[in-house]
């Protein structure tokens, strides 16, 4: 991305083993963020930098320490890398690994190929080759499905509860698939957009709300006996979004937030007088990882059809400008 | 209170009863709370209001419906009604029961008297009358202890655990009791007075950290291996103590949070990259009454100890200017 709206496809050098620890994969696919319309946007700064943090692929080379992953295996990484055996990745916080690092700007995996820093920790082989009916979903759980299952998580989604998700976008969506996956008795997806919706209840919407802010929020208190959902997943990250879905909790209850941008202030006083849980950030996908892979595997969840518009790479800019402009929910780049 | 800093104690009518569910005490001890010194301050409006709502005392009168508090019984009560009943307050938070109100400003417990609403939820008896005393650690049950055990719980203070305590106020002191209560390993209080720190290492600290903001953030980190504390506790309520709890926490950790102003503004991308659990609000303290009732009349904790100031009821204000000027950690008034 040269400037905010400006992404074109160069050529760079091929990336290289650097540490011992490192691996070297050929993309089998990629695809675009809604984070990363932040740039193209404008609202974060962008100067000629690599994109994309979204991966698939085949090992190519391997460092002299990488002992879990082999030249050949195909492996889904996450957006940020991590050694998976610190304390804090033991714990389940793989995004904030004592060796984190994002792959957004830095690696930019909308490429051929990718060098990835603690290859061991970072990636997760498929038990084979996988059918390429199947790579679309497996893409998914890099980032958009793992997410999306982290703030089900977090927002202790699960039998018996109500679960409300702010956001249609693909996160949201991957989020409705994760709480109907835990269990949850009843899911509000709130959208106004009919293709959005469609796919909601397809992915295990029970509901669906079309009102937003306050109003968003008195229809989930409506739909709850006046005490708000147990859990809320806060998938957008604007401040209207972020209170809508603090708003929208009963007491007690947990919002799991994984959309964020840098105008959100939430007021101390609100928060405090919600007497809510409060869970999120970037999400630890390699704690997920294996047992989304699986459910991919068995066929018992189908995540890849957020993809409704696939590309070659050499058509990136095109790709950006679809979701910019929400003629597509998720783009697919093929490589 | 007529304005800020004018705390007069005068007669009123007395409390009778209105609904059926109600009851009268006649109160045995109150107290000055850190959160009266907000109006008390003028940081928040005071306009001729009646104070307090901590409380101990014996039943006098009970309404028609009242069935598990009888007249004669000594009494704990929470500072926020509830009918212990609803769905909220089934899964423990009472401080958002479908009829909760707040005793401070509307009841009042700076007083001789106090009509108190849903008596079968609010309240609950102690086995019998009490030795006068446990009546001083009775009466921090009321709030003080309840918010502090509730912090640590919320943050999810226990065995093998790491707990900083962001605060030296009676209700830090009491979170430093509860980790202690709930096993923590290891308890760092934050405070530069001397007493204070005295009283922390009396119920239970390991460490004291007299840093604040950004360099008591870092002494946290250097005392956790560079990690963070996996639990703090902030019981302050500034931007400063906020933010500095946020920042001392590990990804993946906890934040009990039980101090409030009405100034405090969290940056959602601070929150979102620091990959924390928040909790807190106004304490649901009505859920741990009757646990810190059996352990203060088994004398295995002392949380009464905080109140280093008594005084009779008629010397209301003279608690509240000591206080104010952090003579007095806690002032009981005796009526």
């Amino acid at each position: 991305m040269h400037t905010a709206g400006d992404v074109r496809v160069e050529d760079r050098e091929d990336p290289r083993i650097i540490e011992p620890t490192d691996a070297v994969i050929r993309l089998t696919a990629t695809c675009v963020c809604g984070s990363d319309l932040w740039p193209y946007r404008g609202i974060e700064p962008a100067d000629h930098q690599v994109m994309g943090h979204e991966y698939v692929g085949v090992v190519e080379e391997i460092g002299a320490d990488v002992r879990k992953v082999k030249v050949g295996d195909f492996v889904v990484g996450s957006f940020v890398i991590s050694d998976n055996t610190c304390e804090i990745c033991q714990a389940g916080y793989q995004s904030k690994c004592v060796h984190a690092s994002f792959v957004a700007q830095t690696i930019g995996t909308q490429s051929e190929k990718a060098r990835i820093p603690y290859a061991d920790g970072t990636l997760v082989p498929t038990p084979r080759q996988p059918d390429p009916e199947l790579v679309p979903s497996l893409l998914a759980a890099s980032d958009v499905l793992g997410t999306g299952w982290f703030a089900a998580v977090a927002a202790e989604a699960g039998p018996s509860k109500t679960v409300a998700v702010v956001g249609d976008g693909a996160v949201g969506l991957m989020a409705v698939l994760a709480a109907k996956q835990l269990g949850a008795e009843r899911i509000i997806a709130m959208s106004r957009h009919p293709e959005r919706q469609k796919l909601a209840l397809e992915y295990g919407a029970t509901d669906i709300v079309t009102e937003r802010g306050d109003e968003g929020v008195a229809k989930i208190k409506e739909l709850t006996n006046g005490l708000g959902a147990q859990s809320v997943i806060e998938a957008v990250g604007t401040q209207e979004s972020t209170m809508q879905a603090i708003g929208a909790t009963r007491g007690g209850g947990h919002v799991g937030y994984v959309g964020v941008n840098y105008d959100v202030k939430i007021p101390g006083i609100d928060l405090f007088f919600a007497g809510i849980h409060l869970h999120g950030g970037p999400a630890p996908v390699r704690r997920f990882l294996p047992e989304l892979i699986q459910l991919i595997w068995d066929r018992k969840i189908d995540p890849g059809k957020v993809f409704d518009l696939t590309l070659p790479l050499e058509q990136a800019a095109e790709g950006y400008k679809a979701m910019d402009e929400r003629r597509a929910i998720k783009v697919l780049l093929t490589i």
